[in-house]
């Protein structure tokens, strides 16, 4: 009963671990994540092997992506995994017959960053992982805060005013269509390179240039109103483009700097945790179980 | 014992009431606000003598604007008052011989309509008044939050991609510059008239029509990216603007369904407190002292 097993169910990966009260994390596995119809039987039977890796864990930590109502523990809604109100939590529980606590995984990551990583002793600010698309989680004195419905933090979908392509989502001008990892992929239009391969080039090819560019003007455009709505202490950048380290976040300061004239704005640091933050995020939840 | 003092101090006038549990206010009155150095002698004159006529009130309750710490009882900054890191809160407790509560006169009305007013009931919503300038309060799980240090709110100065006009902040393109009450009489060029003439005339004069056209699409922007972050079930527009009802809502609505495309927007609804808001929620704040 001294640990925990945590699954973090991304769109692509499933990131599993038996994880100690103290963060450490051991039997790391990753596994595919299985297409319907078989998504939600490759969760359990990842989640059942290391319950028996475990021994006798206390508790199971599942973060998976969308929208997610933790107090009755259902998956609501995920266009990646293709699952609508799924109770997740209970079909896991019967299965695992241990307790299990569901969550979002960026929510995770958020509280995972602020236990262990970047965010530590900090109680009000943004985790923002940018990756295939952006979606951030809000901290309110503490605690990551869901909205009415479970829907905040949704600043991947926050209009800027760059231009007027059409987003995934229907909407138009998103902050994801210019921002996220894949938007500087699809807008520099050579499939065969990577994000941090458009950035890496921004330094002297004018289309890399362009299309970083844009995407730091609308990153500095939502979070300056992030810090108007909110007065975050923190702005935490995480996911694949952070691995860019400084040539992201040195532009994007500044991008926050030049538009907030009137106050001091917060800090804006990279995300410690890397890609282990969902699964140590749902970790925290499951001892949240037990404790 | 049954009574509160609750006073509201604005950049022009003071409005001041013995208000009883249940919200009744008697000795309604309304003094101009003192111009420095007069300022903070003028604010406990009029509490003084609104605490003689209550007889021995439980509290009293002061909601000024600017930024305030409720916790020390620290009126911190106002540009209109004048003052800068003023311990209100303990000048009037020495000065009355009552206990003090000190608010923000935003988060003051919003507390007002969520405890007496439109929002009754709804623990996660904007309270945005719309008057010579543009604050709201953030309510989030049945409180106002304040962020990191007390300036959470501040939608007034968020970009919105109107132009590039300067604010009074020293930043540029703020929402308060196109959609302020002061913003829609100022851009019109008469000002002879109020932003109520301008919004009336927008129906046969091209001008008005495009100077709250304007208004209404920068509100609307803003109005998007707020629900992209916090998921409001509700937004409370109030102030002087928002006394043109369906006027200014169905248009900030239509633009909002416009914009949100692939989850249901909020309702936005007029506030039900009018200019007593912050007279109320100040009340409310000092019933908390002694409740």
């Amino acid at each position: 009963m001294n640990s925990v097993v945590a699954l973090d169910v991304g769109g692509t990966l499933m990131k599993g671990a038996v994880v100690d009260r103290d963060g450490t994390a051991r039997a790391v596995e990753q596994r595919p994540t299985l297409r319907q119809p078989d998504t939600v039987e490759g969760i359990l039977a990842f989640a059942a092997d290391l319950v028996a890796s475990a021994g006798s864990p206390a508790a199971v930590g599942l973060a998976v992506p969308g929208i997610v109502d933790e107090a009755r523990g259902v998956a609501r809604y995920s266009s990646n995994l293709g699952w609508r109100d799924l109770p997740l939590r209970d079909i896991a529980t019967d299965r695992l017959a241990v307790p299990v606590a569901l969550t979002h995984d960026v929510r995770a990551g958020g509280v995972a960053e602020h236990e262990f990583g970047a965010a530590r002793g900090v109680d009000d600010f943004l985790f923002l992982p940018i990756g295939t698309g952006i979606a951030g989680t809000v901290f309110a004195g503490g605690r990551p805060y869901r909205g009415a419905d479970g829907m905040a933090g949704e600043i991947g979908h926050a209009p800027v005013p760059i231009g007027e392509e059409l987003c995934a989502c229907g909407q138009r001008g998103c902050l994801e269509t210019y921002a996220s990892a894949a938007a500087l992929v699809r807008r520099y239009g050579d499939p065969g390179l990577s994000a941090a391969d458009v950035v890496a080039r921004a330094a002297d090819d004018p289309r890399a240039a362009q299309v970083f560019g844009d995407a730091v003007r609308a990153l500095g455009f939502a979070l300056t109103t992030y810090t108007m709505l909110l007065d975050p202490a923190l702005i935490v950048l995480g996911g694949g483009l952070a691995e860019a380290g400084e040539t992201l976040l040195a532009p994007v300061r500044a991008e926050l700097c030049a538009r907030v004239t009137w106050r001091v704005p917060p800090r804006v640091v990279r995300a410690q945790l890397g890609s282990s933050a969902g699964r140590l995020g749902a970790a925290i939840c499951a001892w949240g179980l037990v404790s």
